[in-house]
């Protein structure tokens, strides 16, 4: 008997339904409407290898609507992945297997990004079309030439998100981005008419975009969109008319499929609707062997494409961008960099230190991708030389975002993700909220991207409390896997860039200022900001008091040492731009920086809560624990205590 | 000599390009280019009396733009306020100065809402037309019937949140809603097309909009493109063609007007090019005269509609709900939903325990709102016989938001600040980083907004670490101005809701379960969340251990103290719904709560960065420092070590 589509798709239905059935909990609908679609893209277009799934030129695929996991669990244990195993898509959503309740990049090779929080997958795929464009562009088709996929559902589409990656992927005439749009008119509350009156596919070519329509359960129909789609030199949304729960008789069309298991009697109608007399689980192997054939496409491809690849003269370099030794150059560039400044010192912004710094990585590391989300002059992110990537030239290396902080982070992490790229990007400290989302998943998905965060505090001025950050350095402390760095000068800056680029597997963010900071580092060392604190003068007097200060606080509270000292009251001053890196340290290092018998002062223009983990509820917290306000830098910090003067006016009063 | 429109403009781009010079910051561009809208809207067009500033029935202009913040300025003091005075205005961006770099709706009655952090402006607009057509059909034309206008430049329409706010207004047929977008562009980084290629009308009309162009400079194509916003049904997008910085001959339509002075020479060389002979801050009598008289048009309209109002049956209603006294009636109910739980116990959920207690406030307070972001089932946030707010029903009280978090946060603001209405919306509480630079305005602003935010922990299980909070609860707590609160059973939840209502001045989260809990309050008593943190059970043995627990996790600390108690260690139960509130207590409370002599051991199902701030640096933090997991929840507490053994276990441990 010849296997047919139907055969196919069946079988993704069925284990969709039974392992959420299993599990008692999960998102039946989506992977059996979606079911012939996948079909179709996994057997006839999507260029992969499910023996080799690092491919570096495989097409990228995105479930944007991670909740519908149980499609990919699916599509890669029948096309022959090494994981998921049958037995963990049994135990799917438990702990310890990989098929977790949302995709995850980290559990299984052949999801490429974390996908669950709605809209993101699809603005990071834009990011990996990015990458595919630039790297194409730097060695050539026969290197890098594919498509980027993504399934993506009525969320992705209705989050704002998504204005932000498709404007920008239509701006950079994106063509090899193909979304296939869930089209079922359903959402968890009901009838996508019950909150949307959207016409989608204007907003789509309003935006650039080709757009083409298919029947969702029609094979043929999918095919031809599909091609449509490839044809097309704009990016492509492929309308995709759905059912959702499709085969499931009584419940498919309907919310109740979306989120929960269909129930046994459900499951028992769907298997004879389908006409899927099998057990759960069990999968023909006929059909198998069909799939398993669909799958083993790619090997031949794979083959072939390392046997062109590797007659070009680049590819050599290629793979030194993909396994990070490209970027490493950075880092005896930096040291040459500090030495210079050791030798000369220099009083600037730590924004502006890190436009040195940068400077230094960009020219000896050949695979950063710079940006800004427009505000490219005040985050000092662009460099000498690296050329604007757009849709003119896809081989530059610095992007303008447009006023899109989210949209950018995304398509960051699209590129990290990717591969081959080290990408940063750059808006004001107070919009990593804008961002947040994203980070959180850059973090997650142990992607290394470098957020450059400026005008970290009241130091900005005028522009009052809608941009002055209070919170936002202490809320991202409390992020996992997150390297939050506030440099104190020049050099710390460069050290701090230093440690974002050797931090493989994770973001960092750099919160820098928007005034000048004298250059406290003047000696030649290793990287103290390694250390995540250090010492940076010791007390001369009997020591008393231990000021630990972060950013443009350290310079004040080395001149409020300053005063204390000249009064007999011996202080010692710990720089300390990254508490995370500080965690890490020996408890006898912790216990000699922090030692028992002094009074501990946090000196950060931001919030005081959360500064007792190193204080101790009886040391002082000096910071600002209200929004900021409208005026010039000098006049805030006087206005929130955070002069030399009034910091050792504190210090003394609590000493009194 | 007859007063021309072009006088009028004048005084407002004279007045901005000298109060940026005199602050030596500041953005000219905007108010130059757009003071021939501003001039013909607040001439013309807008519904105010500037001296009945909280006229229920006046227009709301909302200035999304927020960096062009001298125009605001200037056709306050141009139109008559009392507030900003002429000297507030030369002391602009100063502090002390009602004239903030960015507007600031606490700081000047005529600002409606704060602006500066781009595309929330627009979207807080939503809210504002929704409140107004729901107190329409509450109330009846003779009460409200007014337009919402807004001045939106590129910014906030390349932010994704732009496509939740239109969505949701083309969707509700809000067709008051008008919005002017400058259209000049240009960007910080230069011209839009470096980063857009949208076609803008085009996107708004696939929403459902309207749209119309005008010559920004020409005041009879303004006006008559803001008479066919007016009349059309659906709200409207006018196109208004600028140039930035117009009249500033040398500079203007680039982007070096947008945010720097413009420099003497320039500013000279515009009043030449305006014909604007007169000094800085000077405007000549005749031209303020005519102003004023502008200005005066409404002092009228508003005796008019007070009188026509206060005929109606529903004013004396009306009044209550604006002045909050409606709003109270909830107290005395929720207190006798609480006695009711003291006589019967319920083991529920505290996402549930919220419904039950919205149920008593729905009913007795008629001026909430309610909806959620999708997630109606879940954030259980609808109550019987609320009805639906949609384009068919204004009158209904619960909006289906759809997949828009950060557009139901920010339309939310746009109620509480339009005045009447006490909005509430849930999502799950890990996506309060998709609606945070919202909430972040909610408790900038002072706004009443209540966040309903559930499936708070690792508790909800299987969906994963996307849907995990971790650092969200604690990332909360850190932003000035916001009850954080998460609630041990269904009396502390209706004793959160209690707070959240009488707290007026701000926004309030709830952090709720997605599992059942024990009603761990069973004696009738005051309302004991009101202190934040209070001792639920003493310790019987010799107390040697205090737990401070959170939500879902107060049981389990119960439960290891009674394990700890019969080995014979004492413990007291501290629950501490609230850290905010805990922080406004006495020395002497909080000492009684958080003895010296006791280990202190915090327990939350989140991060235990910042916990020192109440165990100190000695004391013990149980909770989860790492991204979580997917698997079912009792799975999970015990992976991460926070069943009653583990508890007992790691307090022994540290005992030892």
């Amino acid at each position: 008997m010849t296997v047919t589509h139907a055969d196919l798709a069946n079988a993704v239905r069925a284990l969709a339904m039974d392992a959420v059935q299993a599990a008692n909990s999960g998102h039946p609908g989506m992977p059996m409407g979606m079911a012939d679609a996948g079909t179709v893209l996994f057997t006839q277009h999507l260029k992969y290898d499910p023996q080799w799934p690092q491919w570096p030129d495989r097409d990228r695929f995105v479930l944007s609507a991670g909740h519908g996991s149980m499609l990919i669990y699916a599509l890669l244990w029948l096309t022959g992945y090494e994981k998921p195993t049958l037995d963990q898509i049994r135990n799917f959503r438990q702990l310890g297997s990989p098929c977790a309740g949302h995709p995850e990049n980290f559990e299984l090779p052949g999801v490429e990004t974390t996908t669950g929080p709605l809209g993101q997958g699809l603005a990071t795929a834009v990011g990996m079309a990015i990458a595919e464009r630039h790297l194409n562009a730097r060695f050539g088709d026969a290197v890098q030439d594919h498509h980027t996929w993504v399934i993506a559902g009525d969320g992705c589409l209705m989050e704002g998100i998504n204005h932000e990656a498709i404007g920008l992927a239509g701006h950079l005439k994106l063509g090899r981005l193909n979304v296939i749009w869930d089209d079922n008119r359903i959402t968890i509350d009901g009838a996508t008419s019950m909150s949307t009156s959207e016409d989608v596919a204007a907003r789509y070519e309003a935006s650039g975009w080709h757009v083409v329509s298919c029947d969702g359960h029609d094979a043929a129909s999918i095919d031809a969109a599909l091609r449509a789609a490839k044809a097309d030199p704009r990016p492509s949304l492929i309308a995709c008319r759905t059912i959702i729960g499709y085969g499931a008789p009584n419940k498919q069309g309907t919310a109740a499929t979306h989120g929960s298991p269909l129930g046994a009697p459900e499951i028992a109608a769907a298997r004879e609707t389908l006409g899927w007399n099998h057990a759960p689980f069990e999968i023909p192997a006929d059909i198998l062997s069909a799939w398993r054939d669909a799958g083993a496409r790619g090997v031949d491809a794979s083959a072939k494409w390392k046997e062109g690849a590797s007659k070009t003269e680049g590819y050599a370099e290629f793979l030194q961008w993909l396994d990070g030794s490209a970027l490493k150059a950075a880092g005896p560039a930096l040291k040459a960099h500090i030495d210079g400044l050791i030798a000369a010192p220099q009083t600037v912004a730590t924004r502006k230190a890190s436009e040195l710094a940068l400077g230094a990585i960009n020219a000896a590391a050949p695979n950063t991708i710079g940006g800004s989300a427009d505000l490219t002059g005040s985050n000092n992110t662009l460099t000498k030389g690296l050329g604007t990537l757009d849709a003119a030239n896809y081989g530059g290396r610095y992007i303008y975002y447009g006023i899109r902080e989210f949209g950018m982070s995304a398509a960051m992490n699209g590129m990290a993700l990717h591969g081959g790229i080290m990408p940063y990007g750059g808006t004001f400290l107070v919009f990593t909220d804008y961002c947040r989302p994203a980070i959180r998943l850059s973090a997650l998905q142990r992607a290394q991207v470098v957020y450059v965060m400026t005008h970290d505090s009241i130091g900005l001025g005028e522009d009052g409390p809608t941009h002055q950050p209070i919170e936002h350095v202490m809320s991202l402390r409390v992020m996992p896997n997150v390297l939050v760095m506030r440099p104190a000068d020049v050099v710390e800056t460069a050290e701090c860039w230093a440690l974002a680029l050797e931090n493989t597997t994770g973001p960092a963010v750099l919160a820098l200022s928007r005034q000048n900071l004298p250059q406290v580092r003047t000696q030649a060392s290793e990287n103290l900001s390694a250390k995540g604190a250090y010492r940076l003068r010791a007390a001369s007097a009997a020591r008393k008091v231990v000021f630990l200060a972060t950013g443009s606080e350290v310079q004040a509270a080395l001149a409020a040492a300053d005063q204390l000292e000249a009064a007999g009251i011996g202080c010692d001053v710990v720089s300390m731009p990254c508490w995370e890196l500080f965690d890490l340290q020996s408890d006898t290092y912790q216990a000699d920086i922090l030692p028992e018998d002094a009074l501990i002062v946090s000196v950060e223009a931001g919030t005081t809560v959360g500064w007792e983990r190193y204080t101790g509820r009886k040391g002082l917290r000096l910071g600002i624990d209200r929004f900021g306000a409208s005026a010039p830098a000098e006049a805030l910090f006087e206005k929130f205590g955070l002069t030399p003067d009034a910091i050792a006016k504190a210090v003394r009063a609590k000493l009194a």
